[in-house]
């Protein structure tokens, strides 16, 4: 049996341009970590925004399962690219991301929280609580899939920065 | 320092309907798996719907990263309910779901192809290729999360079936 080609494209401009467009305006991503009880993939939708320096940021809460477990193993991936109302939504694009979090450092915190404000303003209302954390999420490789046979491989430097 | 209580709340009815309406009308998920190459979760959008006795249901191409991640390690996650165009995305009802894939019998293929052309009748393009499988998705358990506060756990019974 010949080994299969790679189906996954090197990227092109276009798709490095779709790709950035992606990362730059989601609000919200479905978030894939592992549960430390288990050590099985586990999901949940997280808010969604960048860094100064581009990097995925999100805010998230001590109650939450991913919290906990983003602590006890930072490598995890985000779907990013909700599916429009019309059409079929697997040709709608999307970012797949491997991501390291890295929770940020207590004098990191009014930058990040400027930066996450602008984007989501009714965080105002938990962002400063105690049991809520600005956690930065690390680009190592994305995958970006526009439909049957477009998908292609994008560097942590194209997204970022 | 004392324990804190679990923030997850056990299912009531209210929430046991809502988890099985984003389990029965869902024609996509996000699904968390493990990337073999690496042991860390990665993440891909998929097609969903159920087989006759309930279980999730998918049909992959072997072209597909998460076909290669589920043949080695069959544990993977599903989140159910995409946000809709208006209001906080986070208070939009999701459920997250833990699963076993378990890749379809020859046997099974008549019955599966039937189940799933019903609810994407333009699967019938390539639902025949030989490169594409149908995969049953076991709950293992479920997590509803209807906003701030509202996370319930919900029993692989009270989703299929």
């Amino acid at each position: 049996m010949s080994p299969r080609p790679d189906p996954v494209l090197a990227a092109d401009e276009a798709a490095r341009a779709l790709a950035r467009s992606l990362w730059h305006n989601a609000d919200t991503a479905a978030l894939a970590f592992t549960d430390p009880a288990t050590g099985a993939p586990m999901i949940a939708r997280i808010g969604f925004g960048l860094a100064a320096n581009g990097t995925g940021l999100t805010l998230v809460s001590d109650l939450a399962q991913h919290t906990r477990a983003l602590r006890a193993s930072a490598r995890a991936a985000l779907l990013i690219g909700e599916p429009g109302p019309k059409g079929d939504p697997l040709n709608s694009p999307r970012l797949s991301v491997a991501v390291a979090a890295r929770f940020a450092a207590t004098e990191d915190r009014a930058t990040l929280r400027a930066c996450w404000l602008a984007r989501h303003p009714k965080a105002r209302l938990y962002a400063d609580f105690a049991d809520f954390h600005f956690v930065r999420l690390d680009v190592i490789e994305a995958f970006l899939n526009g439909g049957f046979g477009r998908a292609h491989r994008i560097a942590a430097e194209d997204l970022q920065g």
